[in-house]
């Protein structure tokens, strides 16, 4: 046998460990957005140092942030010809409520039939244990094939406020080749699913302001330009015809998408009837010469998040408002900046706001979009290593959310991600009765062993 | 001295008395909108009943409606040759809220130099006191020259709910040549005022429907019609570039101006400075072709009065949200009906609405426009009052409101109204502090004591 064979067998042997592990982690309430559960998110903290420092990671740190701590720890020892793996998890879980529709205590692990029913078991407490075994198993059964290092924050949830800073302080500790972020989650049990790129934000609130009190609408109407209606035009002015956005520019910086993506968008049977059902519409819309899945993932959009004027309770009052509010946002992709979109909707106000109202703008949130280079040898290592399991090729794939760490890195060290992750659509994530599928998780380790030894250099894949 | 030289002596010499009278009215609280003051409101129906028998009006009843009591009185001795006209008013007023901005006791008038503070001394508790004396004035001093009727109402300060059944079962009761209301005010104290016309009301709330709950808008953005910017387009289009509203077949009925309206309303010096102060804002708006008090009187108009979708707090929630609801009214000039706008709406949402949402409409309020014939010999006459006292011809109007008696007057019982009144602009009707300017109020007896002896047939007006 060689170190891969033991590596395998010695994962596939201890997977009732590797699930006691993740039972233990799963009971401490590390529920990031309560501030009742502080003490709980660092225990839970120190409690992962414990655990990398037990498998024989090295220099593993809990850096205290403003918030939530950090854990760092790193293992480099398969020299410097070998590449240099980031990976990135997060300890921290979404809070319960309501909790009275949870069938089992959400902190309390419980397993029924296949799966283990608890919050945090998919989101993404099992994919950190699933990656610790495969390193564990690693590690005790030879020499790791590449270096590792680990950050493993508790603020995803709320957004990874500290993890900016961390990121520009600790630059030199974290150079790396690539991040491997197991943070995402397979399109179904029988397809395993790699991210490559996920949409950015721009996200505003217009206020237009018309006359400085609200006015009687039969005494003033036909005299007072109605910034109602003002912010209507606008608003309905941001999408041509073909439903594509009209600011000015917005598109210069879009990359094409390239066969290659779209055959891949194809594969994955996310048609028009998928989207109309899962939404409850009577029919998809968007940008004309794009599919549906192309349109989410690949394409720039912008929202109305909410609109409001005037008087809005049952009945009527005839009255003309003073003002009127929009929420907009963009989703953006790459290579999109978030200040630049603000410069082109300023600029798209100002060519077509008219002179009788007053407007501002504000950018409330913004994230860049991000996209990794599917051709790079980690990706390919973990394709493969993907295959190797499930016996099918992994999905290609871009996200319509964002996930602003993986902007942040490629921001601040310039470090592509390759996303993953063996959580199913049905997990329930940030809903009651959160669940891993054990036998898709189990096969996620074997997976992750395969993933690392491919990523040697020393390793020739034999890509199909 | 003739019999109307007589009357307008003993109008001049009783004007303290006219006042005492008015002061007595003001004390009762008639706020019809409040049912803890429906006692003070029905003993104040009593009490312009008792006025009413006490200077000679004759069936002079007490009619109990659902809500507040509508006063009836007639005077028919000037023989069938001559008009008879029908004085309508009414006792209620508004609430005083909010009661600390108030100088003084709102229901204790208070003499301040020339004006006379109270809730209900213009709006119009004055204006029915000096109908009143002049009415008086003439019977004390001879044969009245025309017939006249009443109706008091104490509903119009809450839309006047009962009147249409009133007119409806009393139709033959108010047979009349011509409607005065003295319930409109003057433009400025040196220009006597007649409005002629008020526009009509369809209040409509419109709903659209998209995803069956709000999406997570990176999750979603580019497959789903956003409710609120289909709203948004729906609105926007209601108006072309012109500032013309869209809906189809809205001008068919509409009155084209007349050159003469046209050279009255110029008169008024109501231009778009006016409005634009008034307004507070950087300038008017309308449609194009007409002047701004051409559009606020005598041109239709649609306007939002509010509009609400999704997440409206501070801050972002990205979501898309699943509905939007506006609501929208126009005002209709003669002969719009509401009815019709009702399916006029109807069609150009079902020509533009996409297929991609669902989508309803509410008509929630109407009422109709009316106008009257400025060449009515009683409005003549009433022009020829106002000029022998103002020294001045008075400007004709059309109000860019709605007063829904008249139009139920002209709907139900077939009589054109002319609409005058001593209130100005500074009055603070319906807020803190209303008053009554005296001097102007004074002279405003003294014409409708010519108006009565103008509208009779035997006088010749000698009109410019």
């Amino acid at each position: 046998m060689d170190t891969r064979s033991f590596a395998l067998s010695y994962a596939a042997e201890n997977l009732e460990s590797s699930l006691l592990f993740l039972k233990e982690l799963i009971k401490i309430p590390s529920v990031s957005t309560e501030s009742e559960r502080s003490k709980d998110v660092s225990n839970c903290a120190n409690f992962i140092a414990h655990r990398l420092t037990s498998i024989g990671i090295e220099h593993v740190q809990v850096y205290e942030t403003a918030k939530h701590p950090i854990v760092y720890g790193d293992h480099l020892h398969a020299g410097s010809t070998q590449p240099t793996i980031l990976i990135y998890g997060h300890y921290d879980v979404q809070p319960v409520d309501p909790l009275e529709l949870w069938k089992n205590p959400p902190f309390e692990p419980t397993r029924i039939g296949d799966n283990l029913f608890a919050r945090g078991s998919s989101d993404m407490k099992g994919q950190l244990v699933a990656c610790l075994s495969a390193v564990d198993a690693i590690m005790k059964t030879g020499k790791f094939p590449v270096n590792i290092k680990f950050i493993i924050e508790g603020e995803e949830e709320i957004g990874s406020p500290s993890i900016k800073k961390f990121l520009q302080e600790k630059k030199d500790l974290l150079i790396s080749d690539v991040v491997l972020n197991p943070d995402t989650g397979m399109i179904a049990a029988d397809i395993p699913t790699i991210v490559y790129g996920l949409r950015g934000l721009a996200y505003f609130e217009i206020r237009v302001f018309g006359p400085d009190h609200d006015l009687h609408s039969g005494a003033y109407g036909g005299v007072v330009h109605n910034p109602a209606q003002v912010l209507c035009d606008l608003v309905s002015g941001m999408h041509d015809a073909d439903g594509r956005v009209t600011l000015p520019g917005f598109y210069d910086r879009v990359l094409p998408l390239s066969d290659q993506e779209r055959k891949e968008l194809a594969r994955l049977n996310m048609d028009d009837n998928y989207y109309s059902n899962q939404t409850g519409t009577s029919g998809v819309w968007g940008e004309k010469g794009y599919s549906s899945i192309e349109r989410i993932s690949c394409r720039p959009t912008l929202e109305v998040n909410g609109f409001l004027s005037g008087f809005t309770s049952q009945g009527a009052k005839t009255i003309i408002p003073s003002k009127a509010m929009a929420k907009i946002s963009t989703r953006l992709v790459p290579n999109q900046k978030p200040e630049e979109v603000n410069i082109q909707l300023v600029s798209y106000l100002e060519k077509h706001a008219p002179s009788t109202v007053r407007w501002e703008v504000e950018l409330i949130s913004d994230g860049f979009p991000s996209i990794s280079d599917i051709n790079l040898p980690e990706t390919q290592a973990l394709a493969s290593a993907l295959e190797m399991i499930w016996g099918v090729k992994p999905v290609y794939k871009r996200e319509g959310g964002s996930v602003p760490v993986t902007a942040d890195i490629q921001q601040i060290l310039g470090i592509d991600s390759v996303l993953t992750g063996f959580g199913l659509p049905d997990d329930n994530i940030h809903s009651p009765n959160e669940k891993l599928h054990l036998p898709t998780w189990q096969k996620g380790i074997l997976a992750l062993v395969h993933f690392f030894f491919n990523a040697s250099k020393t390793i020739k894949l034999d890509i199909k």
